[in-house]
């Protein structure tokens, strides 16, 4: 089987899986309880709190506060505590909210609910490489807005935002800046106080860590409500019993993941490179969709003319090709992709599209077994299709 | 060490740790995923689920819905989901709403902002043995009521609330009904047709699974709203990809809890009846806190007169037992006890509480080390408590 899936999930590090079960049997205590079991978990939630902060250039907490890390049951829940929380925080300040149009669901999605509170929200569009520009930024910008969310790297084209550019111009402008770093967080330097963030989110399972385990980076002083109510957890932000086996989990993998950056990233943005280029030459009628320089290494998307894009990937999958048409948290819906769409794709190229993403267990056989199989697929659907046969009468020499 | 804290958090089963960890290998594939990783992780998710669902009484799901258990986070975001995703929902009905106020914080907090957003709550108070009253109920119920939320068990004193009647109250009257049944859940037998009741939430460390993950029962048909939002998984209900892991582990550990329970029952209410009798036998002026005979198998707590508890506790933690003074939510908050003081407590008799709370691997020598401990740490604190010493002195003979 060959796994080209891993923007939607990556196979937990054993060593993850290792950290997380002695944590189940050392740690019975709650860390919030006052006696020596509770104390011990305590003290682990913050050495993992602060190893997480660490990474991301975040300030530590100590025993009694969080620091500017807190804790999430997935990167979704980031993305929604961050947007929901400091759209509401800031009511009073304004209501005009900007983000762009290719987010991943958890972000647009959050904004959709809070347009139903009364908010307005701006969303920008890339340009065909699935880029968002400054320009469009600038001139979005009110004297209102108080919120501007734009993703670090997209989920199904890789495609890199701007985001250090940008969080200087929302700070300029008074607003808020968050990034959902999800698909960018172990696969790129990641560093808040150069981005110049307020808001960050990443989620363990995209970086070979559990599910189920998300962190927020949240800037000290950041006007912020919580989304869910309950204990003190958190410093009142996030409520209910840490989850520690599963922080264990996410810390240990993305020290893991951050250390590997120096040697994974040229490694996976080569074999990616290859694959494009050994793709474009065997398959004609191929379009890459976003930007080979301004990508997060590890994901290539392209459109086959002429091939309907489930049918590929049950072929792919047939043949033990593991990809997607994008997110996994939209599959099943026969909706055209949002952000390829955007990009200015139509909908048939949209729906011909296929996301591959490789990660630290991807080697060159596994490269080389795509470009083997991959144009010998398109070749058989092509030949089935009522489509390409039209197309091949009207253009007799290809 | 002596671990008395089972009401907090309970020590993770080996069985779960090792289910846990084999699934992490297993599973590579998101559920969401349409390739064959990802559908065998969805099968996975989908046996989980209605293992679940049959423990509960539930409806099972199939490969596209989810029937009518949810999977969350925590317990705390399974109550979260319960009360605003209901009050919400059904507030162009009416925005009338009632709980106790003995609820945990996870319940009370999400009233408190309902509150906020311009719902009515009325908070029932207990009797002085913890109990709310079926007339209390029933006198407070409006036709604009639209939501009921009870819990099963206290987390404080282990007060068993007339759940079953209530539900049939709220629904004759057109109100759905919630019930937290976090320490509950594992420990007393719970059929959801059977109570009657339209939301249940539990929490799967409670009952020797991980933390992390929470499951709310949704009665089919029952109008609730999401809370988050971003992918469809839950249908729609509750985003984010799904924590496999820890869904087959709090399955495994609820099943295993399930089976145990018709010797578990009889065997921790006989540990706690010897020791609540053993104590009120060598302690003066001690006073049990909840109703012996309407108590969830388990939890003892106790008011120690002339004594501080949070002294109290950290001499018992000296002596290796590990015990709380409630709510390990609410640990260094220097509040009494909002259970015990609605329960008639005042403030001074409400901080000298102990909770003992006992799980499947406490034993009778457990409670012999107790009872044999705390009268002398009793003594020894009276002994140097000014209170005390006067109170000798104006009643010489005891």
């Amino acid at each position: 089987m060959y796994y080209f899936d891993h923007s939607a999930t990556t196979p937990a590090d054993p060593e993850v899986i290792r950290v997380m079960a002695e944590a189940m049997e050392q740690y019975p205590g709650n860390p919030s309880s006052a006696h020596r079991a509770g104390k011990a978990a305590r003290k682990a939630l913050l050495e993992a709190r602060n190893r997480v902060a660490v990474l991301l250039g975040a300030e530590p907490g100590d025993w009694d506060h969080r620091g500017e890390i807190v804790f999430t049951g997935s990167g979704t829940e980031s993305d929604n505590l961050a947007i929901l929380g400091c759209a509401r925080a800031r009511a009073g300040r304004g209501r005009h909210l900007i983000t762009s149009t290719i987010e991943h669901h958890a972000v647009l999605h959050a904004f959709r609910q809070l347009e139903t509170e009364g908010f307005l929200v701006q969303y920008l569009e890339p340009d065909e490489n699935g880029i968002v520009s400054l320009e469009a930024l600038r001139a979005s910008l009110r004297p209102d807005t108080t919120l501007v969310s734009i993703m670090m790297a997209n989920n199904e084209t890789g495609a890199l935002q701007p985001v250090r550019e940008m969080a200087r111009l929302a700070r300029e402008n008074g607003s808020l800046f968050h990034t959902d770093a999800v698909q960018a967080a172990g696969k790129i330097p990641l560093d808040v106080r150069d981005l110049g963030v307020d808001l960050l989110s990443i989620s363990a399972h995209k970086f070979y860590g559990p599910r189920g385990t998300g962190a927020l980076y949240v800037r000290k002083g950041t006007d912020i409500l919580p989304v869910q109510y309950g204990g003190g957890q958190e410093e009142d932000l996030r409520p209910g019993t840490e989850n520690l086996a599963g922080i264990l989990g996410l810390a240990t993998a993305l020290e893991k993941a951050v250390r590997l950056i120096p040697e994974e990233m040229p490694r996976q943005d080569s074999l990616i490179r290859l694959l494009e280029d050994r793709l474009l030459d065997k398959i004609p009628h191929i379009r890459i969709n976003g930007h080979r320089d301004h990508r997060v290494p590890g994901i290539l998307n392209f459109s086959v003319e002429f091939v309907e894009g489930e049918a590929f990937l049950m072929h792919l999958d047939l043949a033990g090709i593991q990809a997607s048409s994008g997110s996994a948290c939209t599959t099943g819906s026969s909706e055209p992709s949002h952000v390829l769409t955007s990009m200015g794709l139509n909908a048939r190229l949209a729906q011909s599209s296929v996301r591959i993403s490789i990660g630290k267990g991807t080697g060159r056989e596994d490269i080389a077994y795509l470009v083997e199989k991959v144009p010998a697929i398109v070749d058989r659907l092509r030949n089935i299709s009522p489509l390409y046969r039209a197309w091949l009468r009207e253009n007799p020499n290809g």
